[in-house]
């Protein structure tokens, strides 16, 4: 009764619903330290999704609306399988490459050839920055979890001894996509210091931005 | 330092969080009936976004995807303010009309006045489907329940006491925007009458094809 090409689109809809229950380090906005409720991956594309829309006007370079937009809802589809690794832990990012590489393949490959290739295709574009669209939204990605962390007193950061210096560090990449947001990105950890609800940790070369 | 644009966007953007707390009646597939994890309507959001990208091919009329998109994303933005709506309590939904329009008033009135118009048009066009793109979010929203209703074994249908006849009597409005995923899903809710996670109730005019 259901064709091949329903069917095949219907299995690969269903298997997202586990995206629901892939839960971040992040946390909700307004939580706090006891036993706050984590962000999981399904609401972070929502919410990185909108956030493509809204805050177009400041990518770098030109962009595509539909594609920053469906970069963002289909970016970390692979944690289906392959679970989240938190940015601040390098070990557990470098074993996630392998992993997310291969649970693209299963997951995108449930889909029919040709949409499977073309939502492949945004995805390698993302993982490796190859376009505007990949620089804008890896940029957003990385605003989202600072809006995150801002907005439920830092502890996140607090709890895994995360500082300024590393949130520099890693976030700075923002830059290259959206170099306004990255400004706006540095008074954000500039003031969490000043608030006391970011550590400044040791003064890195070029992070001294990070210092209220 | 922080533009007035910039600022209202960002603004925007923080209230959003608040969609991932509002949770609804149906529950993620593969919860038993013993404390089952609600959907919220952050992810609900996502996921129907996902679908308006996969299940394009099923739309009715020819449909412009970055238009969908959008439409699955914002169409719930305000029941941030305004909670959500059990489509089978008739008193909630219709309650809900006014307050609906003033949350989207206070929250799409948030941003920057081209955008929050922009925004403000679809979400009218979704809630009055005026065009193929607001009839086929209108479908694939009325799709989505019942697919997470089917793969949580009724349980919700169960607990509220919903009918074969009810479910088909709210949800065949899809045939508007998506005649072959409404064929889709009165086999569903057929199979589901016949498997026993919904219960058949009353023989209603029309409503005969539900029956297994």
């Amino acid at each position: 009764m259901i064709s091949e090409d329903l069917g095949a689109r219907i299995s690969f809809l269903v298997r997202l619903d586990d995206l629901k229950r892939v839960y971040r380090r992040t946390v909700l906005m307004g939580e706090t330290m006891h036993d706050p409720r984590h962000e999981n991956t399904a609401e972070h594309s929502w919410h990185l999704a909108m956030m493509a829309l809204v805050l177009l006007p400041y990518a770098r370079e030109k962009v595509d609306p539909l594609t920053i937009v469906t970069m963002a809802l289909i970016h970390d589809i692979p944690e289906i399988i392959a679970g989240d690794a938190y940015i601040y832990d390098e070990t557990a990012r470098e074993a996630a490459v392998a992993k997310e590489q291969d649970a693209a393949n299963v997951l995108f490959g449930m889909l029919p050839p040709d949409q499977a290739a073309r939502l492949r295709e945004l995805w390698d574009d993302f993982t490796e920055c190859r376009t505007p669209e990949a620089r804008f939204v890896a940029a957003i990605d990385r605003l989202q979890p600072v809006l995150q962390n801002i907005h439920s007193k830092g502890i996140m950061w607090r709890w895994h001894g995360i500082t300024a210096a590393q949130v520099i560090a890693k976030n700075q990449v923002m830059q290259r996509g959206a170099p306004e947001l990255w400004d706006y990105t540095v008074e954000l950890i500039r003031r969490a210091v000043h608030d006391g609800v970011l550590p400044a940790g040791p003064v890195l070369p070029g992070e001294a931005a990070a210092r209220s």
